[in-house]
């Protein structure tokens, strides 16, 4: 199935010139959702991933799966006072304010081969610090797999060199 | 594996009193990750669940894997402001203060029968809240499916008379 007739489209939310993409009817599909981690996982199967990190909370609902998929540990970067033990945080830059990642402690070490999943790359700042924290950890970073991806914002251009695979794209 | 002893443990954090259990490394760990999610479903296949319901954020974690594996759709409830089509919500009772839980428009109707999943059973409040959205919906509960269970602040209690499944088990 085309998944972007799955995602449903919400103008003007949360505020004026957002065209918000909402992927719970895809996680509520089950087929849908199956053909979603099939085609996140596709490109990185037997490239000898070890880590799949992903950002509080939409990325976990793609993360989990995609990190079973390729038999790698799911390490979840979340945002401040969750984590009891806490490796390492980043902080970025959002339209107004800003937002904060932070990653457990042993949860990533310079063994590790890594792959970023998330629902979406819009301006890039999460997933550029997510890239920033992997890079802290000595892992190597692998690539980066979205389901959603509005290229009319060029989160691509602050992103690492390294494959971005990204399965439905919009302009903005 | 016992998963218990992949488990790591904070005393007196996020506050005084408090033992936190920290299920980070199971979901950094392909095997354990693995064995959770199987234990996890075990009791549940072929008992024709439709959706998995799971709560923001840690439940993520556990209920899509646990969708996957029954075939099942895997429903979000998330925190207030995150969703741009909202079915309805439920407010529940914190130890200070409250918390909200909202669900998406269209993800649980009258044909669906519906797993509860959550990294932790604690006094039930959550699951609760989750409870009564399900009821709502005029939904089938089967069961719940806990990786965590605290049983000295007696969650069951709240519960409906369903299976509640619990891989790990603390007093408190």
């Amino acid at each position: 199935m085309n998944l972007k007739d799955v995602i449903a489209i919400r103008e003007d939310w949360p505020k004026q010139g957002i065209s918000f993409k909402d992927i719970t009817p895809i996680c509520q599909n089950p087929e849908a959702f199956k053909q979603a981690i099939n085609e996140l996982v596709a490109p990185f199967l037997n490239k000898g991933i070890t880590k799949v990190v992903c950002a509080d909370a939409r990325g976990f609902i793609f993360g989990g799966p995609v990190a079973l998929a390729l038999n790698a540990g799911m390490v979840i970067a979340r945002k401040p006072n969750k984590l009891p033990y806490v490796a390492m945080s980043e902080t970025y830059d959002l339209e107004y304010g800003h937002n904060t990642l932070e990653i457990p402690a042993n949860a990533l070490n310079e063994n590790d081969v890594v792959l970023v999943v998330d629902d979406l790359l819009a301006t890039g700042g999460s997933a550029k610090a997510l890239t920033n924290m992997i890079h802290r950890s000595g892992s190597k970073l692998f690539g980066y797999a979205f389901l959603v991806e509005l290229a009319g914002l060029k989160g691509r251009k602050v992103l690492d060199q390294v494959p971005v695979h990204t399965l439905v794209q919009y302009e903005f």
